[in-house]
Formats: structure tokens, C-alpha cells, sequence
């Protein structure tokens, strides 16, 4: 079947079969479908949509796309979370740690900012000398020998979405229920955690605003991936407002910090014992939500998070010195520092 | 606004405005949005579709990407038919000559081959030696001088017609209403006749295959022309069966002049004289259509349509010879040649 003919089937609301999805992401990578047949069908697919069967093929298709990682042969189980984004989230530089410390493996894919939201990548670049570019052999030691590894999206990990959402992103085709799961889905099928927490931000800091949205794809990322062998849990987290006291790179490392020693604002730590919960529940190291809070609760109180995440750095390369009173050097000039939120946190400082 | 936004516009189903489909069509031609872009934007038209306005105002900034011609100083009306489309239809060969013998100005401009259908510019260039490639000035003097001139599509006009097409037939984006209003009426706008008369052929042998979507496509077609300021009227035409007797460039152009000298099939005949009509009418040299026939069926019977093919023919440098039997060279061995057709038509050949 010739690539038009794949536009006009799903221009006309037709399901594509397996066959046509791959030969349309094997398209994408190898370079052989122009640009503006690509488009026409991403057009074509967020006005007629996609069934469960085609998400779950364009999903797989693009995990298989390029490198598919595989933790089974670690000896625990392995688990990630994955945050829809929000401002001020910095739960990943705290939860992969403590769920570290709770026994969990923890091949944690983190990517860069996008719109008006923070990236964890950036975060982490922002502790000097941390590597966030990881061989897969090294990053194999770190998550053998620190129960966690931390690391930036790579060339060779799902490149199709890599190409697609470059493609979506100038073409007005972002908003799509099934490109959005299987841009999401298929990284992490490729990262290879044994199962997956999703925090689904709603409000205004979100990129959905409102629940009837938000559950429609929380349902379909965990439909999705279950169906594809990845046991899926999604938690809505509201996004109002930021997320803890601080907003920006060095300031959101330091509160991550500051949380693990026991100092942090109430709703950072709250979310960030539920999702760690949930991981530990999925993985089958809680039975239930309460035991997983429990036992991350305690590594979170008792320092062992804290130890995970010192040793971690010090493997990925970065520097930390928390004698300093700040944990890192100060933020340059001009980028945004501290800003007041509820729930305990300080005033802003006076411009 | 960015290009983007207009996309999500049209993608949400919005009207866009004139100056926002004028940035569209200039961006087309002046190459400055990518091809992804343009292709994103026309499955959004197809899918979401355009109302009155916006295909008007897509039809005058496609005309108006490059050269307009205007012929209302020629002293007489000027007049052009556009047919969608059949096989065998050779109309144009004899009505151009025929409306010029009636008193009309024919500026026609002609176009190629398209899908299964044969196009009166590859017609045309069967006969030996005939240029369909005149200067604007060249045009002039023939239409002058003969009363009409057949010229093909060249680059200055609607330029944006030329880049969208190609763009849609790799696109998937061919069988939309507005998009195929605006290429057809572009290029009528920019080639200036006074009067439209289109030849909207339905059945088997034809793109539109049923009556209902004939004739939404005839309202929109002269609706839009209108209200452009171009008087149009659309007669459906039936094209289940090849009109006349041949199929072929070469066969096609004797049938014509055959049918020029009192010869040809009736059916071909028919549609020819009532296409004529309505252009002799629409511009005001016949009462009515029964006038327009009368006047039509006499120039056909009386050989002044035949002297004018001839003269044009020779003002446009083609060498017909009809005393040799043969109009034109034979067609070349394995060159589609006459078939047989219902309605008086020969038996075909044995082969």
C-alpha cells in the first residue's frame, strides 16, 4: 500500500493496520517519507483519531524504533515515574532516591523543559559536572551499584518520536490523545522499567487544564501501556500552582535537597510519598498503597533517601557540597530564583 | 499571527480570515512556510472544510499569485468553458472554434492529462507543430485576430495553484470542495474570460462519480465564481461511457474536425452545441438558450466553426492537412487508437 493511501484510510476515519503503522514509523526514522506526508497524516490522525489497537501499534513501533533497554536481569524490580509536567515539579530529583532506598531500581529517563514547564534534565545539569549522558554499560553500573540511574533521552532511544514531535510541534498537531500516549508510552517502553507511575498534572500549570481531558488520557496511557506488558498506574495531582516554594533549575535542586534532610514544603513531600507508594505497590514491594507510603515514609525520615541521593551524584560526576549552607552554587543573575507558594513556603524576596 | 495558529484554527473547525488565507497563499509562493506546513494545513481544510467566504478568499489570492489577464478591451464578449473531466472528451477542439464563430472572444487556457483523463493541451500538441506556449502579446494578436486562442497553464498564472496541486496529490488532499473550487476558478479568475460555463461531468468515466456530489461541487463552482464577479453556469454532463467514438491525443483531434465538418457522433455533437449555448447566453449574444443553439447549430452546419479551427490552427502554427484522408500523422503503433463507442460509433478495430 502506497503512503497516500495510508493518509486517505485514516483521512476517511479508517483504522490502519499494524502493518501500515510500522511501515509509516520505519518511514519516519529511515528518512524515506517526506515531511509533508508525515504531517498530512498527523493531521489526518488528531482529527479522526486512533482505536486502542493503532495507539498500541504506533506505540510499539516507535519504541522498536531504535535501542530497547532491558533491566529483568537486575535482581529487583524495576519502576519509573513519568510527570505529564507542571511548574516547580521536582518530585523526580526526590522519588527516584527514596524509591531507590525502598528497594526499587529506578532507570530513570528524564527529559528537558517544554512551553512553560521544567525539565528534569535541566535540573540536573544545573548540579556542576553531573552526566546526565550515560553509556548504556555505565549506566548498567550506576543502576547495579546505586539502585538508580539518571539520564537524559538519548539519540538512539525511540528516535521516531524524537522526528514526530519536531514535526508536530510546527504543524498544530500536538494535541492528539494517541500521539501524545504513544510519544509518551513508547520512551519508556524503550527506557524499560518493569512498570510505570504516571503523575498527571491538571490546572492551571498543566498542559491539561481541566479533569474531563485529564482522565481521558490518563486512561488511555494506562490502558496502553498495561495492554503492552507495562503495569501502569496514573495519579491527578493538581496544578494550580507551583509545586513547592521554588521555581527554576538551581533553586529546585536545592528544596529537592532540603526535602530529603527533612525541611521541605508539605505538598512536595506529600505527592512525591504517594507516587513513591504507588511505584512500590506496583513492583510488588508494598501490598498496598498504606504499606508502600509506610516504608517510603521511613526512608524518606530515617536519611537513607538522602545517602541514595549523595552517592548518586557523586557516581553521575556531579559536585554537591551541603556544608555550604547552599547546596550548589548560587543561581546566575537574571534567572528566576525563590517564589512564594502556599503551604509553608517563605515570602518572595523584594526584587 | 503565526502560520501555527492558523493551522490550529482551521484544525479546530474556525473560519479563517482573508488576510490569513492571503499570508497562507503568499507564503506558498514565495517559499517561505515548509511543505509540512502548507500539507498540515490543507488536511485541516479537508477534514474541517471552508465556508463561502474563505474559498472566495482562497480563490482571488490564488489568482492573484501571478499574472491576471484581462481582455475587456477586445470590442466583444469574452467567454471559456472548463470541463472536470472524462474520457474522449473532446469538446474543447470543437467548441473554442465554434463560440469564435458565433462572435465570442475564447481565451482558453487548457491544461494537461490528470489521473484517467485526457487533457486538451496533450490534444492539441498531437497536431504537428502547434504552440500552446504564447507570449502574453502572442495571445493578444491571435485572439485578435482568430477570435480565439487555446494556450496552456504557464508558470506566472496561479502559481499558488501549481505548488498546492502538487502538494494535494501526495498529500491525500485532492478530494476536497474547497480546495478544488479554488484551483479551478484560480486559474478561470487569473485567465480572465467575462463568462464561465463548466462542463461538470458525472458517472464512471468521470472524478465525481454520483450526482450528490456533483452537485455540491456545481453550487459551490458557481456560486463562488458569482460572487467573484465571474458569471458562471455548470451543466452536468453524464461520463459513464468515452464521449464519441475515440480515445487518444491524435484519434481525438480528427474526431474533432470530422464532427467540424458534419461527421461526428450525435452525442458529442449534443454536448458541444448546449455547451456553446450557454456561452453564447451567459454572454448576452443570445436571448436564450434555444437562441444560443440555433445560432450555435448553424455556425457548426454552415462550416464557419470549421474555417475558424483552421485559421487558428494556422495562427498557432499547426499544419493540418484534410486532404489526405487523415488529418494529422497516424497514430503511433501501440498508441491508444479509436475504440468503439455507443451511439453511431464505428465497431472498433480488430486488433
Amino acid at each position: 500500500m502506497s503512503f497516500v493511501s495510508t493518509i486517505i484510510s485514516k483521512r476517511e476515519g479508517k483504522t490502519l493496520s499494524a502493518k501500515a503503522i510500522a511501515d509509516f514509523v520505519r518511514g519516519v526514522v529511515d528518512g524515506s517519507l517526506p515531511d509533508y506526508q508525515i504531517s498530512a497524516l498527523l493531521m489526518a490522525i488528531l482529527l479522526r483519531g486512533m482505536d486502542a489497537d493503532e495507539t498500541r501499534a504506533l506505540t510499539v513501533a516507535m519504541a522498536d524504533s531504535g535501542r530497547r533497554y532491558d533491566w529483568s536481569s537486575l535482581g529487583k524490580p524495576s519502576s519509573d515515574k513519568h510527570s505529564t509536567g507542571g511548574v516547580g515539579d521536582k518530585v523526580s530529583l526526590i522519588l527516584a532516591p527514596l524509591a531507590a532506598a525502598c528497594g526499587l531500581a529506578v532507570p530513570m529517563l528524564s527529559g528537558r523543559g517544554l512551553g512553560f514547564t521544567g525539565g528534569t534534565l535541566d535540573k540536573l545539569e544545573s548540579i556542576p559536572g553531573f552526566q546526565t549522558r550515560l553509556s548504556a554499560a555505565r549506566a548498567r553500573e550506576v543502576l547495579d551499584a546505586e539502585g538508580l540511574c539518571l539520564i537524559g533521552q538519548t539519540g538512539d532511544l525511540a528516535p521516531a518520536d524524537r522526528k514526530l514531535y519536531a514535526l508536530r510541534d510546527v504543524t498544530g498537531t500536538v494535541e492528539s490523545l494517541p500521539l501524545i500516549v504513544s510519544s509518551i508510552l513508547s520512551k519508556k517502553l524503550a527506557a524499560g522499567p518493569a512498570s510505570l507511575v504516571i503523575d498527571l498534572k491538571v490546572g492551571r500549570g498543566a498542559f491539561m487544564p481541566d479533569m474531563e481531558h485529564a482522565r481521558a488520557l490518563g486512561e488511555a496511557l494506562r490502558d496502553t501501556a498495561s495492554a503492552l506488558g507495562l503495569p501502569c498506574t496514573v495519579i491527578f495531582s493538581a496544578m494550580d500552582h507551583p509545586l513547592g516554594c521554588t521555581v527554576g533549575n538551581g533553586p529546585e535542586v536545592e528544596e529537592s535537597l532540603d526535602l530529603l534532610q527533612g525541611k521541605g514544603p508539605e505538598d512536595l513531600r506529600e505527592l512525591t510519598l504517594i507516587l513513591t507508594a504507588e511505584m512500590l505497590q506496583l513492583s510488588g514491594l508494598a501490598a498496598d498503597k498504606e504499606a508502600g507510603y509506610a516504608l517510603a515514609q521511613k526512608a524518606l525520615d530515617g536519611g537513607s533517601a538522602l545517602e541514595r541521593v549523595l552517592s548518586l551524584v557523586a557516581a553521575q560526576e556531579g559536585r554537591l557540597d551541603p556544608s555550604a549552607g547552599a547546596w550548589g552554587p548560587p543561581p546566575p543573575q537574571g534567572k528566576p530564583g525563590p517564589v512564594a507558594g502556599p503551604g509553608g513556603c517563605p515570602p518572595a524576596p523584594a526584587a
